[in-house]
């Protein structure tokens, strides 16, 4: 309905909110993209986004935006940076405040009930194609955000499955770090750490031998944290 | 000359910046702020922060601001967090983009020239009072990130003299982390970096018994940083 009006409007000072939703998938790191449904770059890939409501939290604003494209309500997102620059939006001064969440892409269905997109994909991050505003700078502040992180926190299994092999901990690994990494150092390390349970399972339907699943503990993992231990996979 | 509208206004979307300057002296961490000299709060002690101009980016702004309060044109500050709780001024929807500074509090002389604070001093981050809007929580969230930054990036080496003591260092950590290090420990592990480099020198006009003088040398770190060497001190 605000449609029409929004096509001629110049923004004077107005926040949005845009999300960087990543998840693990195939051994490929992923981030979920619509395709626009609102004027400006109406039609074009972008993150999901959208302005702030005048009632709502910057957090709460965040959480509607990836309940509306994705149904999940429990996510954790967390702030990354605000993109504020004069010129950034063609309709005068927007100011978005990203956020970036890590998810088990496996957890739910893409059912878009926004008004901002069309629809909504998972696209590999070796292949984001040029995106509306400066959504490419807010991706790739993201995925360096969590290059960093990965080193010295256990993010990673929150895009993993529950139960998962140690391949695919270190394909996640490997894909975010975007280095290939030694799989017999890999597992002599994984190891040593008590955090990582082997949940007595093996792999179902895989047509070569099947791996051993393991599961992350958390619970573990923040007592250990409490006693200084420096998580470092 | 805005200052009487200013006082009726009530803000529909606004941005403003806040920042967190932190320096460390005789041993203690401390936080720059001001005394307001504009509504609301006015006479409050505050963050040091302004509205963003209609012309500025949010890093300039920022520079800006750190500049009207302590003619410091090269500083490295970096954004902290955006807050924006729909209640966070009282005045209406302002979001407040907050960005968090390490300088050498012997470098400059505090001289307000803004039209923001009546003065400006450094408070003992141990006795910080009560601040208007949501600054201590502000200050608390810069807090919170500079010693988790702390422990795996040598970000403290930008609050102390070009050249200092080991113990100053130690002080320096104690100070953040607000733990008690173990001054052997401590020192032993010190001398295994080759990025601190003691000078020659030893302090000058000192009761006690002259301690030497080290620097941190920045480059030989990036070098093994790049190596692949993980900071913990």
């Amino acid at each position: 309905m605000q449609k029409d009006g929004r096509m001629q409007q110049q923004y004077h000072n107005t926040f949005s909110i845009d999300n960087v939703i990543l998840g693990f998938d195939s051994g490929e790191l992923k981030v979920l993209l619509i395709e626009r449904a609102e004027e400006t770059f109406i039609g074009q890939m972008a993150l999901p986004g959208n302005l702030v409501r005048e009632d709502e939290n910057l957090d709460s604003g965040a959480a509607r935006i990836l309940f509306e494209l994705t149904g999940l309500e429990e996510s954790h997102l967390e702030q990354l940076y605000t993109f504020g620059d004069v010129n950034r939006h063609p309709l005068g001064r927007v100011i978005t405040v990203a956020y970036y969440s890590l998810i088990r892409i496996q957890d739910f269905n893409l059912i878009p009930r926004s008004s901002f997109a069309r629809k909504a994909s998972w696209v590999k991050v070796s292949e984001i194609p040029s995106l509306a505003f400066d959504h490419n700078l807010i991706v790739n502040k993201a995925l360096k955000r969590i290059r960093g992180k990965l080193r010295y926190k256990p993010i990673g299994f929150d895009l993993l499955p529950e139960k998962f092999t140690l391949r695919q901990l270190q394909e996640l690994y490997e894909s975010i770090l975007q280095i290939p990494i030694d799989t017999r150092n890999f597992r002599k390390k994984i190891i040593t750490y008590d955090f990582l349970v082997a949940c007595g399972e093996k792999q179902q339907q895989v047509s070569h031998r099947a791996a051993k699943l393991y599961h992350f503990d958390k619970k573990r993992y923040q007592e250990l944290e409490q006693q200084g231990f420096n998580f470092d996979l």
